[in-house]
């Protein structure tokens, strides 16, 4: 259809800091749960843009960088609550106090989260809060860091010829180690591609319980640090050795592992268009 | 900081019919695997807007709607190459072959996949060709399916009280049937949360042998129509009534299909903030 005319669309987005404040009625406060993806801004959805621009109160979580905050109106209040590991943070509660306070006064708050905000985000109990005190609350998703990875690597998560399934797990359960109550056996299933959150100080422990559930230890596996922003790194090498790769990225930010014959592919790919920079170009496999 | 001075972003997209076509030089040609998003443009990223609006030749999928396609230079050529169940379609290959001969003559190529191009998207054979041919590539992901459908029902797929872990698999293996090689005993895992793509033909088969590997025939479900879209449909119940809902919503449109006990937090959201519209008032329960 190349002649077939097409109607001009007009993207209006508000950004920090341009035009006026945009009038609207003084009613009920309201929150937004909005997933800012990986940390690149351009992969915000032009719904998260919006909601950013329209915002009184921004929330944030302590890996959102610079670039995203930027969409926030000038006049908007932002305040950091971030939750790290290892460091002293806001407690959820008091997020939502936060939250709830600021809705109750009138405010549209934007609660701004990593990634997208159902998938390990913690949203679920922040959507319970909100809804106990009639609050309403809307959810903008996000891109979340396995489907960044896999656009940054190359790599299908779930290529036909080797991957029937794709799954999620959290390598930091609440005690600060990995869940204690998932089926190893289980997740050690070659046809599945294993992505593992926040698993940089847990990988030791999950490779030796995934060899030991009976994955094969030359399973292909990747870590990435810092995904979606400039600093991002990437070290792939067979599972065997994923403790050794997750050292030489460090653990100052966080990893995003990922398990599976599907990675293969990511392999094949260095010979051809030069899409990924490896970062193990210098690790020596002592296994 | 809510004094801090934030600098003022602009946020230049192009878009269908504005201004004029930007010049480049004319070098080799490339491609975009670029994720569409569930259907509704709001869920475009601003990577993705911008990928469009200096496409040559947008190839698209089926359920791409006009909205999004709205975003594609007046000039540039968009070719349907849909493929659907039980539809006469391109054939895998032809599309490959169109993208390299687009790619060939130097023109920059959007192929743009429904929902995320990662996620059962043969977006791996796609990149594959490319890379043996050594054209450029590169990959904007996109909101998947799954995290719209948590978004718009208000639910975490990975409420830490309820799930682990969150898996996708397809319902729709190449032979139109449920894939034959899963362990259904492995994927009636009460602790996560399974979420099946493009599963409304198979969804009885499914049912009967979730239930068959082990799990509760009362383990929540939710079963999504047209999802991102002006028609999208929900209903939702237990287990053992998925067929029935899935018989409800009908199989015009593609399904997604969401089991597990995280789905119950959808269930209580019910009497407070009405942000999901529920389509089974009317159902009657037989089991």
């Amino acid at each position: 259809m190349p002649a077939e005319p097409r109607k001009p669309v007009e993207v209006k987005l508000l950004t920090g800091g341009q035009g006026p404040r945009p009038k609207r009625p003084q009613g009920p406060g309201r929150v937004t749960l909005v997933g800012a993806g990986p940390g690149d801004p351009e992969l915000l959805t032009l719904k998260a843009v919006r909601a950013l621009g329209t915002a009184d109160v921004v929330l944030f979580d302590d890996l959102i960088g610079d670039g995203i905050l930027d969409f926030v109106h000038r006049k908007a209040r932002c305040l950091a609550v971030g939750k790290r590991g290892g460091r002293a943070s806001c407690k959820q509660g008091d997020i939502e106090d936060l939250m709830v306070q600021f809705a109750r006064a009138g405010k549209h708050v934007v609660r701004l989260k990593s990634g997208d905000p159902m998938i390990f985000g913690r949203a679920g109990e922040e959507i319970e809060r909100l809804r106990r005190e009639g609050i309403a609350v809307e959810v903008v998703p996000g891109i979340t860091a396995a489907l960044a990875m896999a656009a940054s690597l190359g790599l299908s998560l779930t290529h036909r010829d080797h991957a029937r399934s794709v799954r999620f797990i959290t390598g930091h359960s609440r005690h600060g180690t990995l869940p204690d109550d998932l089926d190893w056996r289980n997740l050690a299933d070659p046809a599945t591609t294993l992505v593992i959150y926040m698993g940089g100080r847990t990988a030791p422990d999950l490779a030796a319980r995934l060899v030991g559930g009976g994955l094969d230890p030359a399973t292909p596996a990747v870590a990435v640090r810092a995904l979606g922003r400039a600093a991002e790194r990437h070290w792939r090498g067979p599972l065997a050795q994923l403790p050794a790769g997750v050292g030489l990225l460090g653990l100052e930010e966080p990893l995003l592992i990922a398990i599976g014959t599907a990675l293969q592919a990511a392999g094949k790919a260095e010979d051809a268009a030069p899409i990924v920079q490896y970062f193990n170009q210098n690790i020596r496999y002592s296994g």
